[in-house]
């Protein structure tokens, strides 16, 4: 059943969007937001990628792959800004981020 | 910190909305599709608002309250017409959808 | 038809919705977004309630009235932030919030 | 600047979620629902990414034009399902995720 046959996909990806947008938060609230746009920017992005590739393998669709595919790209661009600034909630976007990459490219495997 | 304060509600939510992506499939699989159309609707309109909750939470929104207090009255709706259907799919959806709901009550609350 | 019926708020929460998803892309450009924090984040809460609404709205849901009564208040607060800032795409977003909310509360009465 | 450089592209992706939303509804309420199965799920692909193409490219995003390509994609496909049935929703939608398939790649080009 392609649910189930996902979950794991599906978890990394509903872990980083939550990261993303709780860490696009926390960057709003940073004294120096300045340096924080680019970041934000991106997690933006990969927030809503990692929504919609939920969206799709709950679905069990036939675009999950081709989509997540994308999103591992996505994601990796926003590990590496996440990467480069000290905040916890940055490195732990980082974090969630590179593990979604990899979740997703195992599963468009 | 709001996200982790939100964090059970977070996580029924994101169960409520993949267990009604999963049910509005499956439902689309049934043999006698005609009768599930009611529970397809419904799953479509619970797993975007729980979707939506899931990131004002995530970032802290402070509009967490009046979204999560409609996203209850939805669930609570969807829960009503899953339960009615015996499938496996269905049934997990209601249950998915009460503990959503309730949540969400106790989160806004 | 429920489509036909909801147009006119239909395209009311689409363009503002795109005005909001502009409108904190250019507060992240700005020379001080530290000033623009509170705008972003409303942004966000707005973009992401009327994106939903045009969904509901365009399966014609029954929920299209208590959704489109939040996004009004939404709007509203949106608006209200928006209006408080020079720049165009802060004024051009707090009249697109307004006419949504005007849009939204004709469509729930 | 990007929002209006998009704004073809962001009109027929606004256009073809819509169109595609409606589509799905319409399809629940036709007499053989049972016919219309392949026709909704690649409805509910079909408007996610376009949403989220929208959501791009009115911030401007870097990712604009892979997101793009790959809704391209998703468009033919949905154009494709859609244009076997003689419903007029179903019609109408194909019609829009052709026009958008054609936007996105020009704007992707």
């Amino acid at each position: 059943m392609p649910h189930e046959q996902y979950q794991a996909c599906i978890d990394a990806c509903t872990r980083c969007a939550q990261a993303c947008r709780h860490c696009a938060a926390s960057c709003l609230q940073e004294h120096d937001v300045q340096k924080m746009t680019d970041c934000i920017r991106l997690d933006l992005d990969c927030a809503g990628i990692c929504e919609l590739s939920v969206a799709y393998m709950s679905r069990g669709s036939e675009h999950s792959r081709q989509l997540c595919t994308l999103c591992a790209q996505i994601c990796e661009g926003c590990a590496e800004e996440c990467a480069r600034h000290q905040a916890q909630h940055c490195q732990q976007c980082a974090q969630a981020c590179r593990d979604c990459a990899q979740a997703c490219r195992q599963m468009a495997a």
